[in-house]
């Protein structure tokens, strides 16, 4: 029995480990008729090809997303407007046009001052996944399995094209749900982006430490393991925090509070107060693998 | 060719991750004759020894190490004193007495404490390695392989029972470097202590946000690595961040000055600032990880 699948003709405009690994897994589920590939790199958006991650390509943003009925746009954040710009007037009616961006707020007023009227298509998303790798080689079918992704979409969200985005990631494995651009960004600060900045932080305070090459030396498993998410890319992470600047400033000045405080009972030597966050921390930390694990 | 081993009786206070990997590690090397093992719990040591662990084990310290040439004191860096006292008069003349403790300061004092005079035999130590895990079950014999050991010897402390000790973790495959204890607890409060007091910090900071439960749902794998040595043993920490607490509170604050000069790159927006810190942090991270894998 052949069923048609969710999408015809499916456009990602920037074919890295988001984008690459999107269209292999609605390949793999049988979800989509074609794939074309956009981006800036000939090289990349080749190999691309040849890996089977996309049947055609082109550097060309309009002639992409021409007849194209889902669009989803896995550039990174600093380059989402001139994207849009470039889409604006080439867009089949009734396209979905979607994105990955791990803020939401910046890529709205982005598309706002782009498209001026935001199209009835246009639902601004973010598939919480990702290794430290980026590039076409890292992308895999099987990324988004079992993954949460945030919708969030704005008043001028047409239901259909909500629906069919979320159809879209629900068929590749991933857990939808719907909130505010404001709210998503909020807690993505909380949990990704102020980790990401601590790491960083910590492998450059560490750096710039009095005999610095020795310090590394003595660095164990723990260090690697807190340390992992200071591989990602700098590019990426840079246009996060510029994105995100508010909410993260705001995480970052919570906690950074809340290490004043931890601080102040080391200082102390206030033995019972540490042993109660930590013993805290453990207990959260474990309750929340469990759900994690839930879930598989 | 039947050599005499290295150790002929190994004495192992506290037979839990660090002792009982010494001591299955030093028998796979065919390094030790007996292993005793001693601790507070029956339950623990009968297990060690129906593993195979120990060969014999007391809850009496001053028994344990009656003819032992080697002891290795791997309890909570608290209960450090308690042992030295307990067995300050019933060494063998030329045992050799180290320890596995995170801090070398607070057992130098201890030590000092306990045995007034200290005996030249005294080696404090600390094998770098480790795995969020405790207890006898979870010890293994090849975790000291390619791992540092740091040794800070005092005055006191006899070159021959350096060299004895140097040769117990080099049995284990482990790498020996020498420095004072105020080097090393400046290091380790650096590279160990202060991630791990972070990571505690991030999962408790997030579990009292609000609207927490939400939060933990969202965080994804970047969370769980980085958090992973808050799932660390609370009473263990808590003994570290007390016996360690100059050098961490130190390291705490130059930290806290990064993280609010980071803040403030990211309330300004100021991208290129940000990017550099990402950058040289990750290529900093990248030469770190090589130098791990060409020890390998």
């Amino acid at each position: 029995m052949s069923k048609r699948p969710l999408i015809h003709r499916l456009c990602i405009i920037g074919v890295g480990l988001i984008g690459g690994s999107l269209a292999r897994a609605l390949r793999q589920a049988g979800a989509v008729d074609q794939v074309i590939g956009c981006g800036r790199s000939v090289d990349s958006l080749q190999r691309a090809e040849e890996l089977g991650v996309v049947d055609h390509y082109t550097t060309d943003p309009a002639r992409a997303v021409a007849a194209a009925d889902m669009v989803v746009v896995c550039v990174p954040l600093g380059a989402m407007r001139g994207v849009f710009e470039q889409i604006r007037d080439h867009l089949a009616p009734e396209a979905v046009v979607t994105d990955g961006g791990s803020a939401k707020g910046s890529v709205i007023e982005d598309a706002r001052a782009a498209f001026g009227e935001l199209p009835a298509g246009f639902v601004p998303g973010h598939p919480i996944a990702g290794t430290e790798k980026s590039g076409v080689e890292a992308s895999f079918a099987r990324l988004y399995n079992q993954r949460r992704v945030i919708l969030t979409p704005v008043p001028e969200s047409a239901d259909w094209a909500v629906a069919r985005t979320r159809r879209m990631w629900e068929a590749v494995g991933a857990r939808v749900t719907c909130m505010s651009a404001a709210h998503h960004d909020d807690v993505l600060a909380a949990t990704s982006h102020l980790p990401h900045a601590l790491a960083f932080g910590l492998v450059d305070t560490l750096s710039r430490w009095e005999g610095e090459h020795e310090i590394f030396e003595y660095a164990a498993g723990g260090f690697r393991d807190f340390t992992r998410i200071a591989s990602s890319d700098p590019v990426m992470w840079r246009d996060i925090c510029l994105a995100n600047r508010e909410a993260l400033a705001r995480a970052l000045r919570y906690y950074t509070a809340d290490l004043a405080h931890l601080t102040a009972l080391v200082e102390q030597g206030d033995g019972a107060a540490l042993e109660a966050i930590f013993r805290h921390a453990k207990e959260r930390r474990e309750q929340f693998l469990a759900l994690l694990e839930d879930k598989h």
